[in-house]
């Protein structure tokens, strides 16, 4: 199996994890500080969804700054399969939550335009959050890509 | 390049392109029948999506008729890197729309109830047309990690 950049056990690889992990918990962060987004399913799901995202890349980072550290190889068919399957899954789980939460808040503040008169609606916050989201998006679709092409030229 | 099963100038890619017309066409078709649907950006945006996938989709469908029918050789690097790249961003697009849809959907039926209230919303149809989008997604996905692997594995 090859070395790629950004792949198990380098540094890039490490960096791009710790990325997602960041903006995972940024997003979580300014949903949770914006008040009442419990009443809507898609922030919830957005919450769920990026605490999944920083749970595996967090536990992906530990392993990578091991690996890193003490010279260990990590390209094992086995376990690059479930890094694939792995970072497929939350891939595909974070974009949704980014698009379902994202489609909401367009409603809120461009269909119906209801952010400038009720009060109790934090869109700013929303729209933060959503965008987090998307960014943890673009680095772990990075790391999925990466992760395909070592598993399948090998 | 290896001959897989999904893959281009086969039976089997072709009833998949064929399968990504047919839905992305219903989902289409059950969305436009669904009155008002122009006052929300998530709806116009699954509109526009499974356009560009019936598209995309119906061009491949009759690139693999012509190859499974002449027994034509697609399996060429700058083919299929180009099929790699349109099915990826077919299939983000698809999921993206999809989701913002259904966020919205399931605003108006579970977060604020409006569904059985406001007449003027056809919820059965917009989700109708969300899970037909769903199942658009679930076969340009497939089609496209056949796709990355027939390249990757080169």
């Amino acid at each position: 199996m090859k070395v790629l950049v950004g792949g198990p056990g380098t540094l890039s690889g490490l960096t791009l994890r710790l990325g997602q992990c960041l903006f995972a918990a940024a997003s979580i962060g300014t949903m949770v500080t914006a008040l009442g987004f419990t009443n809507y399913t898609a922030f919830c799901y957005l919450i769920a969804s990026m605490g999944l995202q920083v749970l595996w890349s967090l536990g992906l980072a530990c392993l990578d700054f091991h690996a890193w550290k003490f010279k260990r190889d990590l390209l094992n068919p086995i376990l690059i399969s479930l890094f694939v399957v792995g970072d497929w899954v939350t891939a595909t789980l974070s974009l949704a939550a980014a698009c379902s939460s994202a489609g909401v808040t367009v409603l809120f503040s461009r269909d119906v335009r209801i952010c400038s008169t009720a009060q109790y609606l934090q869109c700013s916050s929303y729209q933060i959050s959503v965008a987090l989201a998307f960014v943890t998006w673009f680095f772990i679709v990075m790391s999925s890509l990466i992760m395909f092409w070592i598993l399948a030229s090998a």
